[in-house]
């Protein structure tokens, strides 16, 4: 468990219902579920990325709250999880700052819908084993999903979660949770 | 994986910040991400628990605009997610819901705290399969987590997710996918 991993929401370039490129805006919740999923599997930060310098704005000053001001009071394992947020303007900004000044990060990316080959979670924890030394940067999408143009350029493409029936439609805070778990829980706690 | 089972967040009781027993309030976003993820893993239903019949009726009013409103037309695999939704007074009333005519349901209860003796997720699976034939009911606290008489009560107390750390403050949202991925994913897909 000492490989270093990033957890990244994608607010651009993501899907829209039509299946056109958009940008979505951040939410709150995304912030606050995600940071404390990130938070309970070891993730070093979690990136909220969107090229709006508002919105960026926006995710500090719910930072600052729950870090700095009357929240981080209130709810001090709140403030753990936040101060692993950061938000920050590409994906491509994300990757060089998961890289630092080591190697290349693995490059994961999910989606809930098909089209490009996937690779199953036993395969994922193998692959990612196998190079313990190379940072693990998951990108999960807002909207209607990652944009064709990240996935294809990924490492590893994880299989949609299937619950066993044909139903497809979890919220991302939900499948960030089940991701990080089927990747990072310790193997005799599932 | 024919099992029938049931999802129930509880508002009441349930504790407090200090210990106390406490009712909390219905959040919309729990109403729709958990009914997402009842749906993925197949729950027949999943309870919405309050003894305040105007927060079960704001309930029913979501429902209503996901179900047969604007929000069927516009997004159609929410409303199927939210059929299943049913707002409900007690945790008695859930457990004779999910009894109907048939076996007694197998009780589990989960909190992020200790303090009780805890089954692991392997063993859970296990006695689940034992008895296929009854329907099992997941009981998740909202609050600070489930009142004692309700996990004393329980036949099975499911131990808290841990991701590899020491840090327990996951979202329910989030505690509920992960949950519901270890005990009733298809094997091969985790």
């Amino acid at each position: 468990m000492a490989r270093r991993f990033y957890v990244a929401l994608v607010h651009h370039p993501v899907r829209g219902r039509d299946g056109g490129i958009i940008t979505t805006s951040v939410t709150n919740l995304d912030v606050h579920d995600i940071a404390r999923a990130a938070r309970t599997y070891g993730a070093e930060h979690y990136f909220v990325i969107t090229p709006i310098e508002a919105q960026r704005a926006l995710v500090e000053h719910i930072l600052g709250y729950w870090c700095e001001g009357d929240g981080a009071r209130r709810v001090p394992e709140r403030s753990e999880a936040l101060s692993r947020v950061v938000p920050i303007e590409s994906v491509e900004a994300a990757i060089a700052a998961a890289r630092g000044e080591g190697p290349e990060p693995i490059v994961v990316t999910t989606a809930a819908r098909s089209g490009f080959p996937v690779t199953g979670y036993a395969e994922a924890r193998a692959r990612l084993a196998a190079e313990p030394e190379r940072p693990a940067l998951l990108l999960f999408g807002t909207g209607y999903g990652l944009a064709d143009e990240l996935i294809a350029r990924a490492e590893i493409h994880l299989a949609p979660i299937r619950g066993g029936g044909d139903y497809n439609h979890l919220a991302v805070r939900s499948a960030v949770a089940i991701i990080l778990d089927r990747l990072f829980a310790l193997e005799g706690d599932r």
